[in-house]
């Protein structure tokens, strides 16, 4: 390859840089940025292409810190171990615990998102201005829902039976910059409605607020998997941080390989 | 498995949960984390086992915003070209991004940490206290490198080859905040003294300064290229978000694939 | 962690190891699996808990054979470029180009296996006995698939727009082994009649025969993407001794990179 | 992207392909490939440009099934984790599993035979013609590695302690196909020497010699860990279609979870 060729052209509106000078999302790097944007700001603005209002970066954030790391779960504890095999390769080990950011553990943010997005704007135009309101719109959803046997993403949790802490506190800090939009109204009209539908009562997940909230910001509802990823990147450094002071990965791996019981498998 | 065996003990000092609490470095996560940290603070904390003070976490974030995204890297193509062909797996398209950020592309950060963290581990306890003593410092450091045939790391860049932007805006920054420590003072020493050595003038690069801002701040230098994928873990959000927007992805591997051209092995 | 748990259990039929010997599927390792059995042998044996017969053997392997290298594909692209990044991780390189392994370039073995595999299940202890009722069959499933708004998988080829080389090739394959069983008949009976339904002529591709013929030896459906991923990981190491050899990475990238043209985002 | 651009050109000796036709490695596909050639053979060819003979697709296979699978390791823990957080996405429990295959506990293969390797390009034009020569060569090679504080790559085993009953198994196929050549020799001779040396006798490990007998069929040494991946691929596929029939992720997790102790980081 030697000369550009001019038929060819890659758009984008991110990095780019020249030899005195690199630019972000239209800004001088080091001019606009460094310094004066935050690391939450400037992860919401790659993606929205604006930057957030202090506020939008508050409950942004609050998001973030609440995903950051739930402890010893199954993408720490692969994180872990891979890190015990390739300690070579950090980067390694933090996509191995990443790649577990699937559908069971850490995809409830995005399908809750996208399950209220998907319902509001079913009702576009026509969206409720009180709780009565919510609740009755809250109501068809879980009753389309179950009528279509799929499930309402949100609710219940494993661990937290009666309530998550995390939801009264996220849905208070959006009340307090005056971002609880819609996603997070039908979220707590579902918290309030669905014993009808459903038979039983279950707690609003932490998880889920969280897609609610990202949801009332405006964020894409396709990428909302996305923002959990990257607060679990955080956590995930904590883990591997932790195993290198304080190891577990060969406990847990030897405790497996000691209690391995051959079956036969005809 | 049923009973829990109390011979078995994973420590940890990350998070933990109850039914009702969710607690996180030591901290009720709803009541002292969410809403009052903000994310690299965090990242930070998780890492370090501290709260970094006001003026490290700007720093810190400085550093974050430095890294995050460098337009159409290897890294960020790759992550796109992955999304195309596994549209329904977010976090493998981030994870094999995030693989690239080994030796070369990613890994000058963390190297130039390290390698002055080295040099000053070797003179602790006779560390200099001016610029003559840090330049006589330096000129010993470069020359030994040289004479083991080592590179000396975060010296040069491709495209900014006099001067890169980065460089002098975070030691500002740093030294605004009364964190240009021992690493920075070393690094800026080596970029006034390298050229008697080695004979040619070269900048210091962005991913070099960052690693000696981050050394400074007090994290462990061999977790720096954590930092720098956590990093690129938001630009490479950002990256994905443009490629559903406005792919690059299919024109890359077309241009590719239309210009292959049979090579008979033998 | 001292004490083996004596109520904990962790069952397993593949590997298990003593000082003197290991075990692998209730074989031993050495004297009756090494120089005896062939890799793709041991691949089929590993995920079906049976050794497959020669003809099988033949069939499995000519589909790994037909599924491991496509040249420039987007995989083997970000394969390429991970390497170039991180030359010091071939494990990173290796994984990246798996991760594209998903629905678009590389879900279509897998996809056509379970649709093929599903339709046989409706129709169980009611298969045709003859190529007339194969297309009856094959009508009824079509027509099911367009009024469900469903694809058909395993039709269609963006380069191999007649026919698909692989796909007479392996079927013959089949029947000379004697493996030509209802997935394979269902899919060429698809072949036959899909245009009275869809309104145009497509080809069978390599991708939806390779699923035929493994679900008709009886590989579990579910899994039949990671036989493509276990092929596609012979063809990704020659991708990156090749890229080792004669490197395309960096031109790949510059001709991003060079053409990049910055778009306002706003 | 509209039209080619004649002055890009990205050469291979792979897949091509054509409207009609499907070459690899200078092959027709269909043709001469599927159905004639085994999935082992391929593999070596994708990477060393040649067919293998008969004898060498023995022991290279032999090999391949000796890495293929070792029961409960970290790496086949860490996918079976990653697959149950994520068990939409098959490519990224593989990917997560692949990534362990670094420097600890899948890195010897490649590291034994870079390092008989290295030797024997010393010595070369000046190798030995007997086991007395050997030894001799042997006993210089081990001294240097002690005298310069390196490991000696291959010797000893955290199980099999006196004796890995896959070594002499090897170095027998390898004699039956008349390829036992200079590096099993080299190794061989290690085998006989090293307590001399070391000061005590280790047994010459199963990794060991799969990466010395990988060296003597030619394959390039710098991609040895390449061959151990792809035959981990194959385990780690038996993995998870266990861990679909049979799981033990969310009792490993649990197992750790409920374990885990809260340390006070200050």
């Amino acid at each position: 390859m030697t000369e550009p060729d001019h038929g060819l052209s890659f758009p984008t509106s991110l990095g780019t840089s020249t030899a005195d000078e690199i630019r972000l999302l239209g800004q001088d790097l080091t001019a606009d940025l460094m310094g004066q944007v935050g690391f939450g700001e400037l992860a919401f603005w790659l993606v929205a292409l604006r930057r957030p209002t202090p506020g939008e970066t508050r409950v942004f954030e609050a998001v973030l810190v609440a995903l950051a790391d739930h402890g010893f779960t199954p993408t720490a504890i692969a994180a872990r171990l891979t890190y015990l095999s390739a300690p070579d390769s950090l980067q390694g080990a933090l996509a191995a615990g990443l790649l577990g950011g699937g559908s069971r553990f850490l995809g409830v943010t995005e399908d809750c998102g996208a399950f209220l997005h998907e319902a509001l704007q079913r009702h576009e135009g026509d969206l409720p201005t009180d709780d009565a309101g919510w609740d009755a719109l809250a109501l068809e959803v879980v009753a389309e829902a179950k009528a279509a046997k799929r499930y309402v993403p949100g609710l219940g949790h494993p661990v937290h039976k009666v309530q998550d802490p995390r939801t009264p506190v996220l849905i208070g800090i959006a009340a307090e910059e005056g971002l609880r939009g819609p996603h997070l109204r039908l979220f707590e009209a579902i918290g309030r409605v669905h014993e009808q539908v459903l038979g039983r009562r279950l707690p609003l997940n932490g998880a889920g607020v969280c897609g609610a909230a990202l949801a009332d910001l405006g964020l894409p509802v396709e990428l909302l998997r996305g923002f959990a990823l990257l607060a679990r990147a955080a956590g995930l450094l904590g883990q591997l941080a932790e195993e290198r002071r304080r190891p577990i990965g060969m406990d847990t791996y030897l405790t497996v390989d000691r209690h391995a019981v051959y079956v036969d498998p005809t």
